[in-house]
């Protein structure tokens, strides 16, 4: 840790409206170019929505048949039916609705807004997008192609933007990762008096995300951001790491 | 937005054990400038650690009276229980208990486990750490002296590390501010496509706290960080702002 002295964050520039099918590893080393930047010893950080694109995971409105329980949801809080059915459809426990929101529990075990079925910075009006089905997996398989093609080492995180309780405004989270630590464990070392640390365990996938978010804006065609500075130590899965087991979590 | 491509965030170097009535604003000009480092253009973040010592928000435990409730929680969850005495002094009210923890919303309206009262990171055993009474104004007033000393423009943030509920692992957010807006309100603005964003407001001092939080790593004597690249737009305080109000809050 007393190593780390420095950390930057760089936009990747000229990421194009992604496709489904989309070669995601070939549009990154070609932005990294264009940015003047080389894939080496970093951390490669972007958001779920060019994922969720490049994997097809987009519906369209049109085809989407509410159930009974959507249709109600909808008309309580001024929602269109086929957007919740798809919430539902995403939804393992709808964990609190109101103020025209509904908290979800996606399959994942990720709790957010409408289980991160979102209609908008969609390709066109009237088509959802869906949260990868595996973001780890999706990680894992992306940086394996970077690496293939002569990138790395390098680590890959996909984020989301969150809500929290009890805090307004949205932060960046990781929805999956590769080729790091998502909890960097700290327990076991000592304070600067050498008195063990008993809870340190520095979500450090998350911060990343966070810390990535503020240069991606939604609204700037920015979804990937390099970042260098962070050891890449060990591995692990995100959404498996970081998800709360029910037994520990006091907010189920 | 689009004009922010590269963010970066340095370490300060050599900020010694702070003492209470220490001077911070002397420690940071100090440590900026061994570290290389003008402070302007940027956001000073530091942890909440040495501002609450700087303002003597210590307390020996020897001198604490714990009454009959902090006795009978101590017990139950083996802690000490002049601990929980003073959490207790720090709560408005308890939001959940369990697992040996209790998460606590402070006076301030956070919502933390032991209402931020630490036992580790301390000048010696036996004494616990306070949050500041008004980070806010903590922050406003470095800023103050800072700039009375030449630095500057500039933001401070004042941070300290939470837990999650659903998400194991910790992050760093802030509870005070002074000199940046705590969210960036993009409401209004279009997404690629030029369709209004309803609901994008990241809190931006919360996901610099984040990305700051990575180089301060509780064991290594890092308490502040430099960060530039993010515009200083705007100003408010943190403390009041990003505390959701219980009316739109669906997790009281």
């Amino acid at each position: 840790m007393s190593s780390r002295r420095a950390l930057s964050f760089h936009a990747l520039e000229g990421i194009p409206e992604v496709e489904p099918g989309a070669d995601l590893a070939a549009l990154h080393l070609a932005a990294a170019e264009r940015t003047g930047i080389e894939l080496t010893d970093g951390i490669l950080v972007l958001c779920q929505k060019i994922v969720s694109k490049a994997e097809g995971r987009l519906v369209d409105l049109s085809e989407v048949e509410p159930r009974d329980e959507a249709i109600e949801i909808a008309e309580e809080h001024q929602k269109d039916p086929r957007h919740i059915e798809l919430v539902l459809r995403e939804t393992r426990r709808v964990v609190r609705r109101g103020h025209g929101v509904l908290i979800c529990e996606t399959h994942h075990g990720f709790v957010c807004a409408n289980a991160g079925v979102d209609l908008s910075n969609t390709p066109q009006d009237g088509i959802a997008i869906l949260l990868p089905t595996d973001p780890d997996a999706s990680a894992r398989k992306l940086r394996g192609q970077l690496m293939d093609r002569g990138a790395g080492p390098l680590a890959v995180i996909i984020t989301d933007t969150f809500g929290r309780p009890w805090r307004e405004g949205l932060v960046d989270i990781a929805i999956g990762s590769a080729g790091i630590a998502p909890i960097e464990d700290l327990r076991g070392q000592g304070d600067r008096r050498g008195r063990e640390l008993v809870v340190t365990t520095p979500a450090s996938v998350d911060a990343l995300a966070a810390g990535a978010g503020l240069l991606m804006g939604k609204a700037a065609g920015t979804p990937s951001v390099w970042v260098t500075g962070v050891p890449l130590i060990g591995d692990g899965d995100v959404a498996q790491d970081l998800v709360r087991e029910p037994a520990t979590d006091l907010f189920r």
